[in-house]
């Protein structure tokens, strides 16, 4: 079969919801966003336990912008960025929804989205909800290194954001959708070598390549059918990998219509956050608030959304493994 | 919609593949293991490594017994214990396959059984390739302490199984199969209070109850629809929980057609394992080799294979949380 798969049913996203921290909210973006939480402990006494209210908030607001309730609700799907994926499935005891874990690292809200279309394309559940998020202080101190010890950053180093994003789908075709979900590719983990925990955009850009590739050559597109191709997260380093992959593939891509979530979140002149965001939270809270007003505004009818991930682990790291990474498409298209 | 998810396509379940440790091999199911891998390091230079190659094995070999090469294979879907669940990405990376990564904690098998048949079922993908890995010691000293501390273990502690397994579905109906997937019942997140990371048994068993309560609930069935009811893995302790709760709620199991993979995989008279197996890879190698082995043997017809995950990690131990759990079902069926 080939990879990239159709979605004849053409599921609808009904609801989308974006929960962002305090500097997120200072961002280009922070106009946006459904709450800015200026507290980084969110009331909680511990990142970690933080960062799951910021999922179950993103997962509480959207499911209550869509009108549907937890038990309405046939199915959760996701995870971010911590050990065990604890703020989703805390977050997943509280809502008591069907729980699906995923971890795809910063690629989790497409990877949510993909199975999550799929499952309601076939009509195997009604309302799917999809969520990420990530939180900079809860990965820091996992990654790399103490907040504390406030360790210098390099230039191709991103930030992490602080956030969570929720998408509603359902199979109903009489209810609103912001959009509709038409097409998914799944991603192979690819591994160019890079070996840098400090330069994840240059470990995902090969993966984006290779999913963006198998996508133009499964579905006869490039990159002149699309309003936007979005990434997320490769930041400045790995947007410009990217673009001149694409070029000698053969599929170039246009940079006014090729968007990177990790550019998108942050103001890079001002918020000293070296070669962008990054984070299961960045691609979630880009697409949960401003992807989704420019269908509701009209400004967009057809985007590639593809979140990447870099599936590295300090335990690789100190074996000396390079980073592999992934990347998950799917295409969304305005209601007809 | 009901919680239980019945597959209209009945997709096939056409080659199960499962590669053990020297324990594993020594207990009561050595004699049904594809592989039996004496050296724990399976000739790399970490156990992480070690376990990746189990992972590996287990995939390449099911699909050398299914005749399906990588490339015919649509999706790999799957995960282990290690953080960022590693031993999967890395043996997704050589397989390169479409890969969609799970985390369900012990779990995982059985969650990436009920979405690759949903898939499969649905027409997405031609072939669907799931698995599941854990290592003994990459897991004590990830969850627990460093091996050389030769820490004592408390009788409801579970010994983590060392191997891996894989099961090759597909939806192509002339393709002979063991067996076939007729439901599926996703686990909602479940937590009674239980902190005690040494008794994952009895924090994971109300989430088997509450699976199972459903899925008979939804299907009009009760145990004696089934000749086998199969959870993974309990252990002793949540295997008699999870009688007792099931006899509370009105549905109670017939304890000589409830089998738990925790008990199945080790002699706990002989093999110092005090509550019996567990890991991801102890209800993955019970499944494919033993579950498969009576189905082709003619021996059982009709089961419920329900993987239990306890959804703990370092941080919420050390943070003071309770331990959620979550339990995933499918129903197996012999073919027409």
């Amino acid at each position: 079969m080939p990879d990239t798969i159709e979605l004849k049913n053409r599921p609808r996203l009904i609801a989308g919801a974006a929960i962002a921290g305090k500097k997120e909210g200072e961002g280009p973006l922070g106009g946006v966003y459904d709450k800015i939480i200026a507290d980084d402990l969110f009331g909680e006494e511990s990142w970690e336990k933080a960062e799951s209210r910021f999922y179950y908030t993103a997962a509480r607001t959207c499911l209550e912008k869509g009108g549907i309730t937890p038990e309405q609700t046939d199915v959760l799907l996701g995870g971010d960025l911590l050990n065990q994926i604890m703020s989703a499935s805390m977050a997943a005891r509280e809502l008591h929804i069907p729980f699906l874990g995923l971890y795809g690292a910063c690629s989790t809200m497409a990877e949510s989205l993909c199975i999550g279309a799929m499952l309601t394309d076939g009509g195997y559940v009604g309302h799917a909800l999809c969520a990420a998020s990530s939180h900079f202080c809860s990965a820091e101190r996992q990654y790399r290194f103490p907040l504390e010890y406030g360790c210098q950053r390099t230039p191709t180093a991103q930030w992490t954001v602080t956030g969570a994003g929720a998408a509603l789908l359902s199979g109903d075709p009489s209810q609103p959708a912001l959009c509709v979900c038409t097409h998914v590719t799944i991603g192979r983990v690819t591994d160019m070598g890079i070996a840098d925990a400090n330069n994840m955009g240059a470990a995902m850009a090969p993966a984006a390549a290779d999913t963006l590739r198998r996508h133009f050559e499964d579905t006869g597109r490039s990159a002149v059918d699309y309003d936007l191709i979005i990434t997320g997260d490769l930041g400045q380093v790995g947007h410009d990998i990217l673009m001149e992959l694409m070029q000698q593939q053969g599929h170039p891509l246009d940079a006014s219509r090729y968007m990177d979530c990790g550019l998108e979140v942050f103001d890079r002149e001002t918020q000293d956050v070296h070669a962008g965001g990054s984070g299961c939270g960045c691609s979630a809270i880009v697409l949960c608030s401003e992807i989704l007003r420019r269908f509701q505004a009209g400004e967009i009818r057809r985007v590639l959304f593809m979140a990447t991930g870099a599936l590295l682990s300090t335990t690789t790291s100190q074996q000396g493994e390079t980073i592999p990474g992934v990347a998950h498409a799917i295409v969304l298209e305005a209601d007809a």
